[in-house]
């Protein structure tokens, strides 16, 4: 029952480091692909230190730096301003990391660390507007109350954000997830939430945005986050999300190797596939693990921002089957089908492979 | 900054196998606790096969077997039925697998399979006496919707449970959780609560309640969750939660290896501690990985079946610790220092070791 191995065979064992990360974070189990919007306590979860612990009668957001203005707004002033709720998905940019040989060693992630929220917030460009951008101001950095040692350096969890990124209309000062106040995990009270990027840029438990007169040079954009063959390059940041496509695993699981048994005959598969970079305009499937391809039916986005369903009638015949699906987008980028190795880890959005089998008919 | 490993030496390497289940099971990361009723999504999950898709408007309980009213029940009639609220700490019977050498291939976790929730339901007792008990009955079968394949058999997720078991009156047939319908994951539209057993008796996605007049031989119960020391014995089946005590790491982490940094003076160590046969009325914390022990203090639990809240004033000096805590339930049971193995990983409940550095002052 060890098919999956064979298609991808294990690199040196996962270490009990790499275990404790695995166990902390949250992947999305993936027939939790069946809803448009996921569930509470199934969209992936990656903390890089712990969930803090935030009063939200005590907490203000403070906005400075390169600002005419300075802003110190309690909870309380950011509901009270306009507010949008907009369905976006957010993914891991090291989902996939595990996929990888070598093995990057940070959270193995094997390809579940997605999810699609309703965020509701309040867009951050109609605050810095009010804060009055200083000329000369490129940057915004958002800082947590998350703190660690990373890079054996002790620090918040920050990242800067390049202004024009930072200003476009479909980044929110999120409150609300899913109709709810934030969850802890999700960086109650208040996260930023930057569609179309990977979700190291959607800082949780939001203290301080302060507009810079030049790029953050801090950990998590000039060390972590970096596409990278070597560890002595500097790289090129992490940033939009690549095109992916996974499916539900189809009919059911062996408990161990979660190894595929389904039924003789027609077959829906069905999954979701999602960019950063614009729709996905196409979504192929192959039943012979990648030799040959069909497009299945693809659906239009609830927004420009969330992932699409989609879906293919398959003929299962007795026997076995690698099952694949690729996503290609509005801009001509696709998944491919092999991982391509980088020293984080990051972005490895190779074709997802399900092994089936089909029992010959009794 | 690998101290952890000094402690816990790294069996050998964990499989895609394990880390394809560590993916898609959930754990508690330890911070959260510091919350009495564990938030949505940070409960523990751990589930077999796939989370089934029920639609809870043709979905009905069926109560048959050794029964003279059998009886089909919908969603609406349960939820008109007497309710209960109460509070009650599930663990996962696995919990502490990953710790143990050689390793049980099975989910691997480290020790934060736990959570406690606020569970709403209707009392089984009353709706077996509804259905009225045939003479002879002895065990009570609950199945669910969730369909896989294990130990090489094809089966839906079923557990007797022994019927003076089954009709104490904390046992709940739950539709709610933390004042909300339950979530997917958790076994909506219905699920089995028993306190102080392990996670396995608490059946989710709930479809069939048999009352049997010998006791049930399926995998669950005759393969599966048994206290055994060689795969050919028999065992003891694994029931009621043995005591444990667990600590808010206190301090930042490291990234990566989760080393935990602490400044110097006092530092006020919280956790809480459980047990699933009585109250915990001892719980003793040991700064020297377990040479010497003192008393914490111990708060009286919100229900007899939910974790108890502890805390403990250390005096956090410059240098290396290992911080341990143990409990003791009103039984008598407690913790031992070193894990006992067992064939399937069950109830490793040894005492957990938090590596802590505090540096000297500046």
């Amino acid at each position: 029952m060890s098919d999956v191995e064979v298609e991808a065979p294990a690199p040196a064992g996962v270490s009990m480091e790499e275990l404790r990360l695995a166990a902390r974070n949250h992947g999305m189990p993936l027939e939790a692909l069946r809803y448009p919007v996921t569930p509470a306590g199934l969209h992936y979860l990656l903390i890089h230190y712990d969930i803090p612990e935030v009063d939200p009668v005590t907490w203000r957001l403070e906005v400075g730096g390169a600002v005419r203005r300075p802003l110190s707004l309690s909870l309380e002033d950011l509901m009270a301003r306009p507010a949008v709720t907009t369905p976006v998905t957010l993914e891991c940019a090291g989902n996939g990391r595990a996929l990888l040989e070598p093995r990057p060693i940070s959270q193995p992630w094997v390809m579940e660390a997605v999810g699609t929220a309703e965020w509701t917030g309040t867009p951050l460009a109609a605050l810095l507007d009010e804060a009055g951008l200083e000329d000369g101001a490129v940057e915004v950095l958002f800082s947590g109350l998350d703190r660690g040692v990373e890079g054996e350096m002790e620090q918040r969890y920050e990242r800067g954000l390049p202004l024009d990124d930072a200003i476009r209309p479909e980044v929110l000062l999120a409150h609300g997830m899913n109709g709810q106040p934030l969850l802890p995990q999700h960086g109650f009270p208040l996260r930023l939430v930057v569609p179309g990027w990977y979700g190291m840029a959607s800082v949780k438990w939001l203290a301080r945005v302060t507009v810079l007169d030049r790029p953050f040079d801090g950990y998590q954009n000039s060390h972590s986050y970096r596409m990278r063959m070597q560890e002595e390059e500097s790289g090129t940041p992490v940033s939009r999300i690549q095109p992916r496509s996974l499916m539900v695993p189809p009919g059911i699981p062996e408990f161990l190797t979660r190894a595929r048994q389904v039924g003789a005959g027609p077959c829906d598969l069905r999954g979701r596939a999602w960019s950063g970079s614009g729709p996905v305009i196409r979504v192929e499937v192959s039943a012979d693990g990648g030799e040959s391809w069909s497009d299945a039916d693809v659906e239009e986005p609830a927004s420009p921002f969330a992932w699409q369903g989609w879906s293919f009638r398959w003929d299962a015949t007795p026997g076995r089957h690698v099952l694949c699906c690729r996503a290609t987008d509005a801009g001509g980028r696709t998944q491919p089908l092999e991982p391509e190795w980088n020293v984080g880890g990051y972005a490895n959005n190779a074709v997802q492979r399900v092994q089936v089998t089909v029992p010959a008919d009794e």
